[in-house]
């Protein structure tokens, strides 16, 4: 499935996922696409992000054409590419692969990278018999190792807590904020514009990169607590002002 | 000031509050002074202690009285003690002393503590010019720490995320869940019951103790949110079910 020609605005954006194939890849991209951007899952292989691609349009069904902006406007759509056709034609990145996955992934691409915005979702975790629990990685979070990886990229931290199930759901508001954290204010804010257009989801600026440690950290905990109480948990900050949007 | 006599009932606790003249400490003692329990501000300095539970009791005004749960029931009390004498009364402990304060103030009363529940409210940070940030130490987390030395107590985690502000104002409910985080399930439900009783609160059972590392260093990210959006931001999760009672 090739993307669609789109009128591309200012604000509408080519954003490539690596690790776009995962279901919080796809379901960012599903929530995105439907809400007018050009969406292009990324895999080590072409055709399974093709696959997932298409899975994704399926799930839409008609809201890919029914929820766009305005008549005529820009079209958002989801395409599956391999990750280093993915990222040339972006001009957004999503980090969603597996921690393990991570430096090799980013260590190929980093020249198409060049100095895009790239969204890192990723949380090291380990598993034992005891559940989850937060690894201690090198570079102090994922989100500070992909700035040392990606060293010209401006890096924001964000969407660790997302349910991709609730995501996959796109008739569904969600019901969370979205911690950003960068240490470049523009990018924050273009990354809090995306948070604001996944439907339910309130972006908080949470601070600088090298506070994404305990955010990530703190998935670990959340997976525990959706293990005991059978739920998709996403945490709301109170007493920040502004409802969501 | 003493502690006045109560009709205790097996759930009005007697608690010992080690850090109890700062904020936190304070603030607990009075929401769970008012709904019944016998709490005692422990300090280094008796009359520091006892000044800081006068204090409190100002700020409770009559609701020390008016809130008591029946008439003729238990009545709650603020009182101020040496952190040794207020422990030796208790049979729980919270403590919310800074971190590097933790070690020797526990070594002290080790003896007196035996195996009661202690509950860790402490989070390990460090603050330079660009603000706060967790720190990283030894035993995982100031928790698991307060565990190792206290090896026979039943050592919780919870209470990190309070707002201080916010708890001195008895009026008000509460707008948060707590983390409730330990290995000993009758001593998780303790805690559970006290968040309960603070108004507005929902406690969570948010898994063992060695997921506090990422609950402690939250409050890092708390803190930064709180500058920006100059707010008392507390957290909730959603989709787990029950609201706070």
């Amino acid at each position: 499935m090739a993307a669609k020609t789109s009128d591309v605005r200012d604000e509408r954006r080519t954003i490539a996922f690596l690790g776009g194939t995962g279901p919080l890849g796809r379901g960012l991209a599903l929530r995105l696409a439907v809400a007018g951007h050009t969406c292009i899952l990324g895999s080590r292989d072409a055709s399974r992000a093709e696959e997932a691609a298409a899975g994704v349009v399926e799930i839409a069904g008609s809201g890919l054409e029914a929820r766009n902006p305005e008549p005529g406007g820009p079209e958002g759509s989801v395409a599956g590419a391999a990750n280093i056709d993915a990222v040339a034609g972006a001009d957004m990145v999503v980090v969603s692969v597996p921690y393990d996955a991570m430096a090799a992934t980013l260590t190929d691409v980093r020249d198409e990278v060049g100095d895009s915005i790239v969204i890192c979702c990723v949380n090291a975790l380990d598993f034992d018999r005891a559940g989850p629990r937060p690894r201690r990685v090198e570079g102090g979070s994922a989100a500070q190792e992909c700035q040392e990886l990606l060293p010209r990229a401006r890096v924001v931290g964000a969407f660790h807590h997302l349910s991709a199930v609730s995501l996959l759901k796109p008739g569904e508001p969600l019901d969370c904020d979205v911690l950003v954290l960068g240490d470049d204010a523009a990018a924050n804010d273009a990354v809090a514009a995306l948070v604001d257009e996944l439907g339910g989801a309130r972006p908080i600026h949470a601070g600088p990169l090298r506070l994404s440690q305990p955010v990530e950290d703190l998935t670990a905990v959340l997976i525990a607590v959706n293990k005991r109480y059978r739920a998709h948990a996403g945490i709301r900050l109170t007493d920040v002002g502004a409802a969501p949007r």
